[in-house]
């Protein structure tokens, strides 16, 4: 492993460890323990998740089965949240094998379908996923009770429900994030009138802070952050950046090895401090410099969207400065 | 394997069969053997550029040095075309370790530094890069004799130029790609005087029948199409497929499992027949379709731009209808 940033291939995924633990602490001290159960999906590495575990929090949310069977694997499996459906019973199995080798994991169902899923793969324990105002996955609220019982008779227990204000949680102003999460809360509050349990699974990193009905909150972008989290001013520090490299320059711009392959473009360009961005491509990205550059400079591109960012790369580069303390392998990546 | 396509787990690349066939043996007649270099960037899969040697095209076009090590590795190393800039000699060197076992590799240079990269780290051949109009890198045509120049006295054997019409190749009115082509070509053409050689290294699935300048082109997009491309009214069929499973359904949308981190976003959002796209999010595409669908039914969604929804994959699954014929595995990822 390379012990200095300028000895590693770019593009490289650095996380700033500083930057790092300050995001951990923060939101440690916000939500200890149970009280928040991290999401996986923004930085898919069993090895970050050990350092949120070691802070306490001993459960997580996972997007994929693929991220479930990961942790498990690291020795991270005593409490996990799948907070997606899944309809195929081949792929519930999968879930049945994890509770066979004794990890323990909740599943999401949102329909008859997802729940004879759950069911037949060997699935014990559900949460009803409600569509709190966010058209993706989850039931309307009066179905909830309902599902909670056709659950109840195929032998699933039923712990509760979760819905993500994912409408919410990414508007600048914060008066209006506040209002559309509280909205957003009581419809899945009175879905956890019908259903019972003791769950109320929901929140991301932008109403981590505001979301006074989850029991729980699922928040994952506050340990890395990106440019479009940034935009809400929370007490988190940018972690992640895409170390490249600058390999051509002309009179007007220059370009580095960084583009569509190394960065998630959902969100738009990325960020280099003191720069436009012109454009990505494949392997590059254009940019206007404020002051000359030249070829062979290295420098630190800030991602728009952390998550489909990480998912391009095979491992972090844990730094201080321009030392590279650790490789955390990102090793919670496909399906 | 799975034999069937119902059997795989989703989200899952699928590439059709006999549209890849059609897309491969209509280029190889319009570009036979050695008039294409096809771009590997597009496809990164060491299985289907065999497909494009064994129809005769034996040199590759290359974005990475892993795409080089990969190639050679798989025994395709014979005539490699690296159409990027390296300025770090760390990384040249790996292309100097690349010829040692054997591999021909050609490297683009476009400075003085990437000419001083490529002597310290061993490379033996080179293009001198033009700018023809695309904002990224290459010289200036006016420089192009004078760095030819330079990479000689550092004992490099200077093969030709390349320079990538990248600004022409997208563009949907054809008389207009033609004029920018062309336009672009006249750039290369003059540099080509300058500097000598026997080779012009140029071009793209956008320009393959139009430009007339280039004594080889780097098509790669053409083997799997993307809806961009199919703007296009080329004779390629889109073979390239996300294979996704419906998760949710409501009354006025359907969410299929696949999204940010299954489909390269950059183009805007992939295709679905007789359906509206909604949005996608990290594992989910909410979308609206015309007749009612079930949880659990299966659909081809087709992505927008091919090469960064590949590089998001572990695997092809090469399919005719519904059978799984073969798994290809993305091998050139990474960098």
């Amino acid at each position: 492993m390379p012990q200095n940033i300028h000895d590693l291939t770019t593009p490289a995924l650095l996380i700033d460890r500083a930057a790092l633990e300050h995001n951990l602490d923060t939101m440690s001290r916000a939500l200890p323990g149970a009280r928040l159960r991290p999401h996986v999906k923004a930085h898919k590495c069993s090895a970050l998740a050990r350092r949120q575990f070691e802070r306490g929090h001993r459960g997580f949310t996972c997007a994929t089965i693929r991220e479930l069977e990961g942790l498990a694997a690291a020795g991270l499996g005593e409490d996990l949240l799948l907070a997606n459906e899944i309809v195929d019973p081949r792929q519930t199995a999968r879930i049945g094998r994890l509770l066979e080798q004794g990890a323990r994991v909740l599943v999401a169902v949102d329909s008859a379908a997802t729940i004879d899923a759950a069911a037949t793969g060997g699935v014990r324990e559900v949460l009803i996923d409600i569509n709190v105002g966010l058209p993706r996955c989850g039931c309307a609220p009066e179905q909830a009770g309902g599902l909670a019982e056709l659950a109840r008779a195929r032998g699933l227990e039923v712990r509760g429900v979760m819905g993500y204000e994912g409408h919410a949680v990414g508007i600048d102003d914060r008066a209006k994030r506040e209002a559309l999460c509280g909205d957003a809360m009581e419809k899945l509050a009175s879905a956890h009138r019908a259903v019972g349990g003791d769950i109320v699974s929901a929140g991301g990193t932008g109403t981590f802070d505001c979301n006074a009905v989850a029991s729980e909150i699922q928040a994952g972008s506050y340990a890395l952050m990106d440019t479009a989290y940034a935009k809400l001013g929370l007490d988190f520090r940018q972690a992640l950046f895409v170390w490249s490299t600058i390999v051509s320059v002309s009179d007007s711009y220059a370009v580095a090895d960084c583009g569509l392959k190394s960065l998630g473009m959902d969100h738009g360009n990325p960020t280099i401090d003191d720069a436009a961005i012109w454009f990505c491509s494949d392997e590059h990205t254009t940019f206007a410099p404020a002051v000359s550059v030249e070829p062979g400079a290295r420098i630190r591109v800030l991602p728009a969207h952390v998550d489909p960012t990480v998912a391009y790369h095979e491992a972090f580069h844990l730094v201080e400065g321009d030392a590279v303390i650790d490789r955390w392998p990102i090793d919670l990546r496909g399906w």
